[in-house]
């Protein structure tokens, strides 16, 4: 999974016989040794979705090519909404903070650890809190200070850094700031955030007072695609700790942020890896 | 924990030093080996909470004595809310169902094995459908279809059918009616419901609908008090079980029904080992 | 997933380009309509993993037609090894039990309340002790106590009523015998065991007992198909329930037992949806 | 649990009537208000086992008098072992790494954000790698490289080193080296060690590999404290997580190490705050 340079096709179009060989053929036509291919029929829906991974090596034809081919040759006869990925670069992320710094630390040391195949080109913020943090790793911080007179402005200005540092995709790594529909707009189900509860119970602020208050026995985190409804994008990850009647609020954020810190992660890396595909406001996760 | 007898007293009151040795002394006082004993303070609220459990053999004191002396020598004079038990007969449980099978299944088949130390005078229901279950473990069953019209009458009669029964508690387990204030009176903190997601989301009626349309990726279930708030009640126990996109409604009620029983059955035994406290809304279980 | 008729191929071959597009191919010309195809490449050892399912309504073709077909037009051609289910009737479980009832109950609790497509033709047990609950659920019950002097003859019985009833598989549901090899032999990987460890931890006798001595924080269940190396078979589902220093013996099996339930019974489900294939001490459990 | 000041009290000794009443009139008589007792009683082995926190405001005696008239007054009477932890200052904590960072910068973030009470004077390491990282902290790296030759001597040099530093504890952050009965002995149940597998299961080298050699369906994580028995000292915390046929060791690495962050962070935790007490190789983790 490491080493080899793969590429990848996600797609999804109303369900018919014939899908996968007609896919598969044409791929193979071209030299694709498959290595993993995952396909299901949501039946209530009659939708087909499928991902494809196949070597690179051995594959004849340019990503450009095959997007053309694609197109005439399956993708409108189908009927086909997909992707297609070769990644001949990392993925470039921008992170989103503001004060809290649990993720941005386990994100920060992933990257510099190399765990992942992506780049991290700048970290904004509305606050100057944790530019310590990011400049001691060596990368650049930019502060955008957000006033309800300044957001449009400034929000212009963070949205402009961010093409020209060519990113891929974004990440709120506990950013307390709601993004305006302009920049989702631009990064469509391409804006990963990380909640701290599990969805949909406890959207909103302080989850972990309104947990707290309810008396539940576990905690949870959801990491979701951002749309412009607030907590309610597309999920991609989520999980729960279990908490008990002796914790405080103090130790239930304590025990949330290492939650957090985790499934923000495996959130991240579906994405990556290119094995996550919004459908109505659901994620499939392929595994 | 099996085969010894042991007492236990539950008690929470407002914190001041002194307390646990007070009590500890009084207890030894009797001859009383305490064998576990948990306590904590929610600085918060300034409230003190206590659970201690003790063998009864050479303890000297009749549960109508010390009774009698706890309250005079330490309840009154600090305040407490407590409760006592000695346990000299096994608890005795009334189930109510409808016409979901897994949870009933699952308590008959532990009251069979001898699992628990409880006994199971009588199986309530609004349906005939689950009495060729009930009648195989050899238990009586009681329908009582339940109209708008009847209810009240109706559940008039279960009451006292349940003090006939010298009932202790009562457990939902599935039962899809909404149970009366006057039942709720009766049995404070020991009617024992199972829902069918980790409240508080999806509280209400077809949970495992709820969560398919949202996405979530996870399901859970909740072991709660019931209260004149519908599903609102303090939590006893409750946890996930993952899922995925692939998942049908079909596919999420299988899974989830899984994780019912299980979180049923140790909400149940830490009632039944006298380990829970309700606190405004919240239930402290002693470990 | 639990009304319409589906087939499934079970396949695994010497990896080479092209494989999906020969199968999909094949079974889209006789009017296939898949479902469900998962896929991946071992690229350590070079190996092609699939599973098929797909819709027999509409198929055109026989089983018997197709395993010939099949054999003859693909598995040849590709070094095949591979298994084809239609399914006509319900699969024929026999279970093997001594004397703890936990999983009994919860298996003829599932097969009664029909929670899985699966009959229970018998019961066999080397002791008396379970017989009125399998009687309770109206199953025939047979016993066959077992001494090193008996043991081969009581086994050919076993064996004899297990043809004669049809049995497609055995579920070894806390049997406490080593099973001869000639059972093994006639149902290869169709013997599927709970041991009440997570393996490789605590193999052999006693678990419970060693995990307590050893001090452990989580005891385990592992559920997998039976070889002639005791507890050390193919493994199909495993998980670990977490305990503390406050848990006596009597309590790790309590805790234990409940998930062993659930261990047990998502092995089976795998077995009986065919999503399970083994490949050199391992088993694929597709999604 | 966060801003007050606390003392602890750990001890164990035979069981026997009116020892909770005698250790709390103590504590009461110079004015402990206790938040925290958890108290158990081993009935296999009759031991008596509590933890006791109190406040240090209003709390009338020294450290020193504390000792001193616990020993004399309760500790020679009951023939308890135990301890007694003030913490004027923070803890001082030592790393050990060698080549993998990912445990390292969990710690160093930990510490960096505040999260515990704790300081870390230096970290040390029998290879040069891991400088940079712990540098960018502003932290000490001190590298002492082992060969079979001078082990005993580069020990002896890292002991002084620990004792120079007044170093409490230490921590095994995926140090690939068996430290010496000498450092044991200094350190007694005070060196915290990472395994990368659920022990018992695949102690030893190369955890992942053994792990996918045997198809398991759980991958582990063990944090105990270090004996000489290798990877078989006092569990402290251990957890696992699911993985699939799919994953490659490669896969299982990545995993495991989330996971090992997790289970390393707690169960240092868990010894900061004293909540930890060996008896017979088995910790109890109070909760």
């Amino acid at each position: 999974m490491s080493s080899i340079r793969t590429a990848t096709l996600l797609m999804h179009c109303p369900d018919q016989p014939g899908l996968i060989a007609n896919v598969t053929d044409f791929l193979s036509g071209f030299g694709a040794n498959i290595i993993d291919l995952e396909q299901h029929v949501d039946r209530a829906q009659g939708v087909f979705f499928m991902r494809v991974n196949w070597e690179l090596e051995g594959f004849t034809m340019s990503a450009e090519a095959l997007n053309e081919a694609f197109e005439q040759k399956l993708a409108k006869r189908f009927d086909m909404v997909w992707q297609l990925h070769y990644d001949p670069r990392p993925q470039r992320m921008a992170l989103f903070v503001s004060k809290i710094s649990h993720c941005l630390y386990d994100l920060l040391s992933r990257w510099q650890a190399g765990e992942w195949r992506v780049d991290i080109p700048l970290v904004i913020s509305n606050h100057e809190t944790l530019r310590p943090v990011v400049e001691q790793f060596g990368l650049p911080y930019h502060y955008f200070p957000i006033t309800p007179e300044n957001k449009a402005e400034q929000e212009a200005k963070e949205l402009a850094l961010l093409k020209q540092h060519e990113v891929d995709f974004v990440v709120l790594a506990r950013y307390m700031q709601v993004v305006s529909p302009q920049l989702i707009e631009t990064f469509p189900h391409r804006i990963i955030n990380i909640h701290h509860s599990s969805l949909p119970a406890f959207a909103g602020a302080k989850p972990y007072h309104a947990a707290h208050a309810r008396g539940v026995k576990t905690i949870g985190a959801t990491c979701h695609y951002v749309t412009e409804s607030l907590d309610a994008g597309p999920i991609i990850e989520q999980d729960v700790a279990r908490i008990s009647h002796r914790d405080s609020i103090e130790e239930l954020v304590r025990k949330g942020q290492d939650l957090e810190k985790v499934i923000l992660a495996r959130g991240i890396l579906a994405h990556l890896r290119h094995k996550t595909l919004v459908y109505q406001n659901r994620t499939i996760v392929f595994s």
